[in-house]
């Protein structure tokens, strides 16, 4: 598939329509900072914290979008989605607000945190196998055939990159109250729904800021594949440390939109991720899970593949298993 | 000493001119929530996320107001403290951004991390020997008359207190956005310069939200003076699991206020901290310190001597040793 064969998934106009919806229901993030980061990163470092977003990662943006413009007779009938658990929570977290239920499709090796809060969020969870390739796709689209239910894509769907995107919007605000026109801004990259949201707001409303992607090492479908200008499959998307955003390849509407608008994307190993998630915690005082500190990771340990006197680095979720985080901190400590 | 000899240490209007030095300067840190937590306390929990605070706690509030008040050749001079390490890093914060230079007198006991971090923003630091109830007053005060430096006192000065009242003006207008206009604020306290700020910021511009300071069990000072009129002594300061707001007694400034505009103080174990550290990890992505998690801990486990459909904690510090919240997190998960 060529990338002119794809229409655009959101514009400027739809992210602004989802940020009249997410009012009142979104929390506008703080960009933190530290002179710690800076001094490491060689150039001064903005961390978009959407850990700090309900359910504890950007995806409540995209969720909350999604459910909040379905008829209200078709979201009365419940909505499905299938994740890891940031999206999972998210569309736990927005159906129940709306008062409608919700059936969750996770894979069986998700972290135990996250299939436990997205139980205790309201949700049905259904697990699947994913280091056998079973396609979460058709299991929740049988499921949702079944039972007359809303699929809530995780990126896939203009209605969530458009929530997405109102990340974008508030970084262009951020960004101009910090004095910063010209920079990278680096996200973390699974499906692409928040680096494609990102790249549409920042486009009408920020267009001196230039997003980049951000993936471990092993899982870089999207570094390769805005090189060779095609959707890249990863080798598997089991067992990695960012569990977050390991999916097979990027997004059908996300992919053009980042193969016109992004940076080459960037590649960081998971050693870097730990240390990136022991340095929010002890800079930024914030909770970054793997998968949400590859961006930082990339921005703090890459200086000399990114431009500018500034970088904005997204740290995208926070629901890390406890465990695991004491085992990163102490390493770092040691 | 009677309520009535001390004279007010700040007043409203003194916040507001504290709130014109430090814009652009100090963070509006946002109000957090989660539904974990409310079920948890039975009711709706708001909790004031300071650690998210330049330096990682309010005290770069109190300390940016007393710096940047001083005449520009007084400060040029240069200024000194004595804290356990939070004032100490806002004092070094305030003090490098005025481009000044900054003693600080810290216990030899205080974490390692906030002595590192003190000396990485600049700061010359002298450690003294808490065990012995060595006063950090009369060291301070020997050094600033040796050098020519100015004390800025961590809580009995009233730039200070007007500094920390700034949290207070912001916990009024989040609350009014929350649409909670009564409720109990449970502030961490050792010398209660937050408290007292706080509490006046509230007096004057949310009179339905009440201050009730929070301790350890151990080091109950101000639940004890609050009850019998007069600033009560701890039989020790040294030792205790919450470094940050270990305090011989209650502020000489501080104490009148709060006297007439507390409710009764709230006392936790350090058990309850530790929990209450883990869950605004897993529930708000956020790192809290010992000291810092105090309020948050009595907003959930001290529910039946909280008045109110909702209330609001302040999460006051985030710089916890890794390897000791590494600890905590483990114990949690376990």
């Amino acid at each position: 598939m060529s990338v002119t064969d794809t229409p655009e998934a959101a514009d400027a106009a739809m992210i602004e329509a989802a940020r009249a919806r997410l009012a009142g229901h979104i929390r506008r993030t703080p960009l933190l900072s530290s002179p710690f980061l800076d001094e490491i990163a060689g150039r001064r470092v903005l961390v978009k914290a959407e850990c700090l977003q309900h359910t504890g990662s950007f995806k409540a943006r995209g969720a909350w979008s999604a459910v909040s413009a379905l008829a209200p007779e078709v979201r009365a009938r419940g909505v499905i989605a299938y994740s890891s658990g940031n999206h999972a929570q998210g569309v736990a977290h927005a159906a129940r607000a709306h008062g409608v239920s919700a059936v969750i499709v996770m894979p069986a090796d998700a972290p135990r945190f996250k299939i436990e809060t997205t139980r205790a969020l309201g949700a049905e969870v259904v697990l699947y196998d994913r280091a056998n390739f079973e396609s979460r796709e058709e299991i929740g689209g049988r499921i949702a055939a079944e039972r007359g239910l809303t699929l809530i894509k995780p990126y896939d769907d203009p209605l969530v990159i458009a929530g997405q995107g109102t990340a974008g919007l508030e970084i262009a605000e951020q960004a101009a109250e910090a004095g910063v026109a010209e920079a990278d801004v680096v996200v973390c990259a699974g499906g692409g729904g928040l680096s494609a949201g990102i790249a549409l707001a920042l486009e009408a409303r920020a267009p001196g800021l230039r997003v980049r992607t951000a993936e471990p090492a092993g899982y870089d479908d999207w570094a390769r594949s805005l090189v060779s200008g095609r959707r890249e499959r990863n080798a598997t998307e089991a067992g990695g440390f960012c569990d977050a955003i390991l999916t097979p390849e990027p997004g059908a509407l996300t992919f053009p939109i980042l193969a016109r608008r992004a940076g080459p994307g960037l590649v960081v190993t998971d050693d870097e991720v730990r240390q990136a998630m022991a340095l929010a915690f002890t800079r930024l005082k914030i909770a970054a899970e793997p998968g949400g500190a590859v961006a930082l990771a990339a921005a703090l340990f890459r200086p000399e593949e990114i431009a500018g006197e500034a970088v904005i680095a997204t740290v995208t979720g926070g629901n890390a298993d406890p465990a695991l985080f004491a085992e990163v901190l102490t390493q770092a400590a040691g």
